[in-house]
C-alpha cells in the first residue's frame, strides 16, 4: 500500500473517544475530568497503556505532561509530535482536546498496522491542565514547556481548595523527572474541534489553521453619581448607565471595524448599586478585543482610548480603563500549515483557512517548534458544554488530515 | 398678636429634630430606625409624651399609625391633619419624614403658646412604615388608611427575618383598635424635605408641591445566544449586550422627550452569565419612567413598546417587556395648594411650584382628603443617606409655611 492510500481506522478512533467519554462522565452526556483529578489519573493510565501496546515509551515531565515516543527510522532526529489534552472543563464535552490526543494515537496505530515507518520518531503528547478550569492559567504545561511560565511558579498554582499542582501531580503519580522544554521537537501538529460555527456554516470538513488571533482584555469602570430616580432632573444627573451604554455601542462599532477579522465582546456588564429607583453610581464592564494582527489590535485599543473619554465627559462621569491581559497573535509555521492544506486537498476534503479564535497548547508550542493545527467542525459551534458534539466521520476526516500532514512533513524533511 | 404674625419656635423644632437624631443614631451621623423596631418604639413613646404635654390624645389604628388630636373650637368638624413618618431607611438621614411630624407638633405647640385656637381640631399623624425598608410596600399604613391596601394583607407582610407587621405591632404595643380609614379628615398637610436638588439649585426656600408625578416600572429581558467570544464571528452572534445597550440609549432618549418633566432611569442592568470571554446570553434590566401626567406616561410607554422590538430583532434577540408596577400621577387639592402658596408668599419666602418626584404618604391621603405638601430644600438633594442635611433656618421656614397653610385653610373653611 502506498503511503498516500493509508487511512486511519475511524471505528477504532471513535471507540477510543467513546471510552474516554466514560471516564469522568456526567449524567448529561458530558465530561467532568479536571486536571490531575482521579478521573484524569485514570485516563492518563489508559493513555500510557495504549502507547505501550503500540510500542511506545511514555515519559512525564515535571509538569506531568505525558510524552509518548514511537521509534522512527532515524532515532537521532527530534521527534515529530502530535497532541493536545485529556483534561476537561467541569461541564465539558467529550471531544475538546481529547480528539487531538486520540487521533495522534490513531495515526501511530495506523502506521504501525500498515508497516509504514516515518523518518522521525513520532510523539504523542497529553498536556497537563490545558483548560485552566482547575488551576490557572490555561495551557500552563505547554506554557512552561515553551518557557512562557516559570516551572516552580506553575507548580505552586492552587485549585479552589488550595491544593497545588505539585501536590496533585505527586498524589496521582504524574510528576516526572524531565525538565519541560529540554526536548527539541521537529514539529507539532494539533487536531482540535473548532469550538465555533464557521466551518459548519460554510459546509467545510476541515479548517487549515493558519494561526491564533491575538486578544486584549480590558476592565472598565464608569463612575457617576448615584441619585434618586424620581427627584433628580436629567440635567443634574451624572448617569453612569447612560454613559456606559453609549460606550458599549462604540465598542461594538470598533469590533465591526474590520469585518470578518476584528471582534469585540462585552461579557460582563453590571450597574451598581443596582436599585430600580436609583441612578447607578458605577457601571463595571469587560471588553475582549480579538484580531489576527497585532497592528490591528493596536488600532482597536487606540480607538477605544479615544472614543470613551468623551462619552464619560458628556455624562459628567469618570472613566477608569485598564488593559488587564493580552495574548499576541500567533502565525503558525508555513511549512506545517502547507502540509495540513495539502493533506486536506489530497484527501478530497472541503477545507478552508481559518484563524483560531480560542487559545490552544499550539499557541505556546509555536514558540519552540514549527507548529500547525487542524480544525474539524463541531455541531452548532458549541463547546465547553455537555452537548459538544462531532460525528465519527468528522473525527475520521480530522484523523486522516493529521496522518497525512505528518507524513507530508516527514517526507519533506527526510 | 394677630394670627398673621405668629411664627413657630425654630429653636424648639430643631431641638426636637436633634432629639430624634439620637434615637437609632448610627456612627456616621445618620439614623437606622426601621419601622416597629425598638428604636421606633422609643421615638413613638416620645411622640406620645409630647402630644400629651400639649393636651392631645393619641390613638393608634390597627396599622399602628399614631393619630394625636388637639381640640379646636368646633369639635364636630373632622380634624385638620398634619404629619409624615418617624421611621427611616437602614442608612437613613435625620430629616426625611421626621421633619413633617415634628413640625406638626411645633405648629400645635406654637398655637397653644399663642393662645390661638383653630376652628377644626388639629391632628398630627405619624404613619407606620412609610419607608418600606423593613416591610414592603412603602407607605403601607397610609395606603391601608386610604383603602389602597387590604388591612389583613398588610398586617401579614414580613420583614427579611419573617416577622410580620402584626407580630411587631403587638411586640412594641403599637396596635390600636381603630380600623384605618374610618376617620374623616378636613385636610392633610405634609411638610417634607425635597430629596432632590431642584429647590437648592434654584435658590428657593419653599417648594409648593402641586402633586406627585406618576411612575411606571418595567422589567426587561433581552435574550440572545451565549457563545465563545473568540470563535464566533459577529455575523453569527445574537448579542444580547449590544441589543440591550442600544435599548438603554433609546430609553434615555424617551426620558429626555419632555425636558424638565419626563424622566427615565435604568437602575439595574446585568449581563448574564457574565463571563469575560462569552457573549452574554441574556441581559436583564429595569426601567423607571416618571412624568406628572398620565397621558405623557402613556406616550412614553408606547414609545418604549415601539422602539425596543426592532432593536431586539436587529441582533437576533428575543425581548420580554413587562410593566410590573405603576403609580398614577397625583394632583393635590387646589385649595390646599393655594393655602401653601399664600403662606409662603405672606411669609416673604422664595418659593416655586414643584411636582414631587418621590412617593409620600400624601399620595394616598390625597385619595381621601384635600391634601397638599410643602418641600424645603435639602443639601445637595441628598436623602436616604447619613449625610442628608437641612439647616435650622430651612426647618423653621417649612414649619412656618405649614403653620400658615393650616391657619389659612382653617379660616377659609370656618
Amino acid at each position: 500500500m502506498s503511503a498516500a492510500a493509508i487511512r486511519v481506522n475511524g471505528e477504532r478512533l471513535w471507540s477510543w473517544l467513546m471510552h474516554s467519554a466514560t471516564v469522568g462522565a456526567t449524567p448529561d452526556g458530558g465530561l467532568c475530568r479536571l486536571a490531575l483529578s482521579d478521573a484524569d489519573k485514570e485516563i492518563r493510565a489508559w493513555f500510557s497503556a495504549q502507547c505501550a501496546t503500540l510500542g511506545g515509551t511514555v515519559e512525564h515531565d515535571a509538569m506531568g505532561s505525558q510524552f509518548a515516543r514511537f521509534p522512527g527510522v532515524d532515532r537521532n532526529r527530534p521527534p515529530l509530535a502530535m497532541g493536545s489534552h485529556l483534561d476537561t472543563q467541569p461541564t465539558g464535552g467529550r471531544f475538546d482536546g481529547i480528539l487531538g490526543v486520540q487521533a495522534g494515537l490513531e495515526v501511530v496505530a495506523t502506521l504501525c498496522a500498515a508497516g509504514v515507518r516515518t523518518q522521525h520518531d513520532l510523539m504523542v503528547i497529553n498536556w497537563t491542565n490545558e483548560e485552566g478550569a482547575r488551576f490557572a492559567p490555561a495551557m500552563v504545561a505547554s506554557g512552561v514547556f515553551a518557557g512562557a511560565f516559570d516551572l516552580h511558579h506553575a507548580l505552586a498554582q492552587k485549585d479552589s481548595e488550595g491544593l497545588t499542582i505539585a501536590h496533585e501531580l505527586a498524589r496521582i503519580g504524574a510528576a516526572g523527572p524531565v525538565v519541560p522544554g529540554t526536548r527539541k521537537l521537529a514539529a507539532y501538529f494539533e487536531l482540535h474541534i473548532e469550538q465555533g460555527p464557521v466551518l459548519e456554516q460554510a459546509g467545510m470538513d476541515i479548517g487549515v489553521v493558519t494561526g491564533v488571533q491575538g486578544m486584549r482584555w480590558f476592565d472598565i469602570t464608569v463612575s457617576g453619581q448615584a441619585c434618586h430616580a424620581g427627584t433628580t432632573p436629567l440635567a443634574m444627573r451624572r448617569d453612569a448607565m447612560q454613559s456606559a451604554a453609549a460606550m458599549a455601542l462604540e465598542i461594538g462599532r470598533i469590533g465591526a471595524s474590520d469585518p470578518g477579522r476584528s471582534l469585540a465582546t462585552i461579557g460582563r456588564f453590571e450597574a451598581r448599586p443596582g436599585a430600580r429607583n436609583t441612578v447607578p453610581q458605577d457601571v463595571v464592564f469587560s471588553v475582549d478585543f480579538r484580531h489576527p494582527e497585532n497592528s490591528a489590535l493596536n488600532s482597536m485599543e487606540q480607538a477605544l482610548r479615544v472614543a470613551l473619554p468623551p462619552l464619560a465627559e458628556q455624562h459628567g462621569c469618570r472613566l477608569a480603563l485598564e488593559r488587564i491581559w493580552e495574548s499576541p497573535p500567533v502565525s503558525f509555521a508555513p511549512g506545517c500549515v502547507d502540509a495540513v492544506r495539502r493533506a486536506a486537498s489530497c484527501l478530497g476534503l472541503r477545507h478552508r483557512d481559518i484563524v483560531s479564535g480560542a487559545g490552544h497548547d499550539a499557541v505556546y508550542m509555536a514558540r519552540v517548534a514549527p507548529t500547525a493545527m487542524i480544525f474539524v467542525p463541531c455541531e452548532g459551534g458549541i463547546s465547553h458544554h455537555p452537548s459538544e458534539s462531532i460525528t465519527q466521520a468528522q473525527a475520521t476526516a480530522g484523523g486522516n488530515v493529521l496522518l497525512h500532514a505528518v507524513l507530508t512533513f516527514d517526507a519533506a524533511h527526510a
